[in-house]
């Protein structure tokens, strides 16, 4: 699966000398998360500097731009757009002044009600500079109101509704905060005395050679400063039920982090096991779609004792096709970044894993590939259930009328993608195979139950459709 | 002279399909006044679009850019700044949403009280995202008291204080306004029916195809919409005595334009006669410094009857020299630029004609290649008067301390410049050659007598000394 | 293995009416033989035009370069050089003309006796541009003797030695050509009625959708023009028995590729599965060095019963580490590369499959990686016997002295590496994978001996030092 | 006039420890001879290196590249060529290997028999990389007979016919050498004990602080090595009547430059005087088209008495208008290069004073740029007889179809450009201004006597058709 985009990912780092370079070691682990654009901010403890740029992590910075960084704390951003709405203007680390001085965001996730505060915000006379949620959670820190209260930023965080993983900067520190539901991971990392790290996923920890410590709570709101590390909650523990999202573990996050404390790659076996008992089939062969469904085809194999075999090779380079469209240049493009190995395919009965569908065109074009490579039989597994709504809370997923399984049933899927058989995993199943409880988890893509309630007239659509057009 | 920048070109053009694409030949001619950074903001009566970029417009622009932007109104800007200060996010048009709606402004010019609206806005709330002037305009009009007056945009205006030429944009229309002194320069053109320009300088229209009409007053507020150009003042013609920015016409615009209803090329000529009338010298012939001296130098020639020839070549390309400084090498770097032509120098009294002095190292220099090419006597005339203090309103001179003339006699300068003699232009004689009363004028930059009152506490410096670091 | 690099890869394409775009394409397909340079000569049927350039693919052409290479036939080439000799005078295709018009050459392989003809033809009067071997056939065509020979190709063919897998374009037809020992592949595709394709590799084949017909025999020349396609030998087949180089199937072509007539994928599995038998290892699980290792990991699994698990996660970004080197930072850039996953490898006992090891120094910082993320046992073990001795025919290796296996017992090489146990796959058991005898393949760099003598005093090295240093 | 083109500058220094530096300097200072590509090769004493590449000096060469290039001799070109032969194939210095090592040259000029003896060498076996006479000249040294001469370089250059300027560069000296015509210039100059240049122009000398000591004699070769400068000629002196390039004086050369002893600026001066006498004009002012036509516009007015004024402002920017052609649009591209002074113009009788016409499309617009400015009366004076005839020897005009004289009389040419006069400066007037006799000089262009017979079945164009397709 290709289609649906995860917003950000995001990592903070505080007393290292090196603090900028290993802020941008640590997004470029994290560029699955989203990779149109990126950016740093560090501190010298007094002034707040920035680079942000779009494109991926290595294009935006070189030895020069990381030279003028060089600070002793940093937090990092990167970002992924739908085309539409991909603006240079929305580009993170978000940096303002207001009355209290400098302040730095870096943020994931989707806040419902930002559209609203929005249009408050500016009766009062606020103007906006970008599109993007960040942007509000400053103008609410900026407010007389809410400067002089005991803890602002606590204060704040509870006025908004939604998913945020945030990661602030002040001149001399750094702050992170995990909404009450939990909806989006965020990890803290320690890599000596004094020096801490906190990001999307704890991949980012084993490039830059950080320990991981435990997760931010949601509800939590922890700071990184001289003093080390301290904790406090603008939302009590327990109050609210947690609603991680279930499609980190399932797509998003890295094979190798830990995410919600389980570790990705083992849960994603446990899917392809569950998948293999819940949609068995008969085959002479489990492969896998690269390789996003490498986890869960051997997951399949494992359970099912069929053999796991190789039947396609992604190439590691990018091209495109030059050529004018015509009936036979058609999946070309396709072919650019997979090839079929026709021996362990030809004359076989093949079940072929991915981990979902999100659009479906271009799962139809490997399929596709497949029969012209002589596959016999194809049974597509998928190790999650059908995509049929929207999410509110950070996942960029096309508009429904795009979900291939929006208003099809698995049949006409089934038949849309010209496979022999098609077994989508169970909801039940999925969530069986979480080290926490079913109930602690945001399936509302799949099932429509939304943890926090979305007003459809303010939707997260009303401010894309209001958006400043910036490019 | 080399070192005094204007911070802006502004160019806007309503009621033409071609708008972006005349808005970029618009900015194109306007280089001069600032090649680190532009813009252009388009308009298809409903959503505002933008592009900015850092460098020269011939490559933030393409066909690409160009054709997203294309629509039937558009503003653009091109910026100058030094080094510190060249900051991405102060790239302009700013464009913001407020309750309004969008909103985009290009501004020339450089606003007195803008560090103190600034400090009040903060403490009202309000965030910043960039250093300029430009924004405090955005967030006064945003102001909830303002919105709701007759007229917002007289109101504001009448709240800022110093220098601005400004191009707004609304989804539906362009603004030009102009402080009440006119400080800056700015002109209204025609294309044909319903097609307006206004532009910094009239070599903008040349280039588009317009023609000159008028400037916009000073105090005025024209606006260019659906029912074509229509005039109102924020503030009544007659109460500010203009104090044009002399300096526009001695160094800054280009020759080709009218400026303040002037002809640069012809006022040049009539500094340069003068200058030969007040400071006279026997010499053999009379050079220039290309090219901001050749319109005066021109003019020496024909008032002294000395023979005007050609000392330098000056190249066309632009390269850096990649070798280790050191005795032999020093003068490469100037000489890159310019050439001496030897035959022309050789054994000779020359007067070389120069605009400006600013810091004096590049003058000094050339003198020095003069020498070398075997020149028997260097006079050396400026067409102005010692330039011994900083502007406040939109020139970018070094600080005071870089300007040569700041604590230095007549004598001091032509000893640091190894010159036979020396001789400026006098404020009396400069303003002689202009088409308005001397009183009309703003000589400050040589006589320190500031048409708008500067608090020293709260000069331009002071927000650039918190400035936002964003690079 | 990464370090061993083959020189290159070639593809042509003759009678098809968007030759060059499909030629684009198919050296796309190839660029894992070589991603330094690049180029494609086409020809419209009179004149021949080239363009090439350094560095990948997609960044040498765009849409613009092969507009002006539309025409009906094109031939390409990739190529792969080490730091020193990376020289763009030696891109390819070499175009050259001469007193029979213009010849285009595509090479992979590397002549025994080219530094001895060079000499030769310098000493009758001949000029050199470039230090490679394919410069040296066209002077060899060119001779006045051989230009009126019956078959002047045919006998120059039987001139040179070594390996050469040939793909010449002269103005109106595609020639291939490979050495009489066979010892690089080239394989022959079809497209239609009179559109053929020859390449170094079925895998641009597929991605171009031609079918593959069969190789070009070894001794054999291919002519592809309006005739269609005709055949002839100029080494009767049988005379010589044929030396495949086996390294293409242990470690260079393509899984998805047919080589020598088979397929690389199956045999890789092949060869872990022997490799399972010879060495087999007391382990918990069996990982793979992705992504040569991945292959024979699961023949290995699939034998030795052991669990197929993933040990590692391949990060599809290309990045380098600002990060000045210290004792905290060593092993970083691996990590930017591969990530551990923690989960699969901790506490446990794991063999790690690769299909061969070159300098060793990169394998060393992985079986570091596995120590750190946990591993009680490391068993690595390689799907080919060490690689002890030069290539004179075409593979990149380092000097000897730089393998690792040169003059180090396995003993060494294990001690050197920190692992728990080292096992090599036998020769025998390597060649008794293969689908032809034993005695068709070359395995010199394992055994040393070498299918065409190599004249030390005039081996490949001795023209590298001669080599005109452009760059 | 923009549109012959020298095809290019080339410059050599033996003996200083920046000599990659400074040839980096002369060649940026040569690029008014060619600005297409360029290329320095430099030597340690026994290998030569060479970085060559497409465009403008700057771009073509970093600190990183000359780094590489650091080396105690060098010599570089800059090269112009039309869009059809611009191949960077053709890019010089040609670098390569013979029997005698390794040799660089760089020419200025065109052989007349190059086509011929490339016909003979590749009847020979000899085989071609490019299409330039350079790679001909080393074919002729490489051969064997002549590689037994006493003096093998003096006997090739007698067997070479046309134009020549050649800087070669063996691993231990330079060579400078010159047709026995001299028609294109080349000059020594000495920066010190054993530090030698030689360049096109005295100009690049300025740059590196060179002194001018004299020209390269025709027919003289001068080696530049340990011992020093020594000379020696392959044609004695005065056995052959100069031939030297008018053109250069009157526009190719910089104005700063010595050109075959004379200064150029002063030239032009006079042949600027010598057009009032011949072609007078009842006007009130005299302007010229920036800057080729600037000197002998002064010498105009000089002469004439009318006052010299700026009419045109040169844009020191280059941009492109995205606009489609269209009756409004049609001028303005010219007008982003060359914005008119409308008040020096307007009402006004003009002399406009250029150096040549060749195509005339420009300087068409030109004039009616002047009109819409309100000229009142134009009058063109050119400072040298009508183009008419190609040049064989090294200036790329268009082809004789194309040139604007080629078959108009002034009275056509004038009503063409639609001006009120036209008058061109005489052959003999503009002979008269040269320092040397009026039969050193070849005008061919202008009255088609070419001092080397051309076979119009061998002339450059037939090379041209034969051109290596590069690109």
């Amino acid at each position: 699966m290709s289609q649906a985009r995860e917003s950000c990912g995001v990592f903070g780092i505080y007393g290292h000398c090196d603090a900028a370079e290993l802020c941008y070691l640590g997004i470029f682990a994290l560029q699955h998360r989203g990779q149109e654009s990126a950016g740093i901010a560090s501190s010298d403890g007094q002034r707040i500097r920035c680079h942000r740029g779009m494109g991926l992590v290595s294009r935006i910075f070189d030895k020069n731009t990381l030279d003028q960084l060089h600070n002793p704390m940093a937090i990092g951003h990167t970002r992924y757009s739908t085309t539409g709405s991909s603006l240079p203007i929305n580009t993170q680390p978000v940096v303002a002044e207001y009355s209290q001085g400098q302040i730095a965001i870096a943020h994931n996730g989707n806040l419902i009600n930002a559209p609203l505060l929005r249009r408050t915000y500016e009766a009062h006379g606020s103007i906006f500079h970008t599109t993007s949620d960040t942007e509000v959670i400053i103008h609410l820190l900026a407010k007389p109101d809410h400067v002089i209260k005991p803890d602002p930023l606590a204060h704040v965080l509870n006025h908004v509704q939604g998913a945020f993983s945030l990661i602030i900067m002040l001149p001399d520190r750094i702050i992170a905060a995990r909404d009450p539901h939990g909806i989006r991971p965020l990890a803290l990392g320690r890599m000596g005395t004094g020096t801490y790290c906190v990001a999307s996923e704890t991949c980012s920890f084993d490039i830059v050679g950080a320990q991981y410590l435990r997760d931010v709570e949601p509800g939590e709101i922890v700071e990184l400063d001289h003093r080390g590390m301290t904790s406090r909650y603008f939302c009590q523990p327990g109050q609210v039920t947690p609603a991680h999202c279930v499609f980190e573990l399932v797509y998003f996050a890295d094979p190798a982090s830990l995410v919600f404390g389980q570790n990705v790659h083992t849960t994603r076996l446990k899917l392809g096991r569950q998948l293999a008992i819940e949609q068995p089939a008969k085959a002479d062969a489990v492969i896998s779609i690269p390789d996003s469904g490498r986890c869960p085809a051997m997951g399949f194999s494992q359970e099912s004792g069929l053999p796991y075999v190789r039947g396609f090779v992604r190439s590691h380079y990018v091209g495109r096709t030059f050529i004018e469209p015509s009936q036979e240049m058609r999946d070309i493009s396709v072919k650019m970044k997979l090839n079929v190995i026709r021996e362990s395919i030809k004359g076989k009965r093949v079940v072929v894993v991915d981990d979902s569908i999100v659009r479906g065109t271009t799962t139809r074009a490997k399929m596709r590939s497949l029969r012209q490579a002589g596959a016999k039989e194809i049974h597509l597994r998928i190790s999650c259930p059908p995509v049929r709504r929207p999410c509110y809370y950070g996942v960029d997923f096309p508009s429904s009328d795009e979900l291939l399984a929006h208003d099809r049933t698995v049949e006409q899927i089934s038949e849309f993608l010209d496979v022999d058989s098609l077994g989508y995993l169970s909801q039940e199943g999925m969530l069986s195979c979480m080290d926490q409880p079913a109930d602690h988890f945001c399936a509302a893509c799949f099932s429509g139950q939304y943890c926090v309630a979305v007003d459809p007239q303010v939707s997260k659509y009303s401010m894309e459709r209001n958006q400043l057009h910036m490019f």
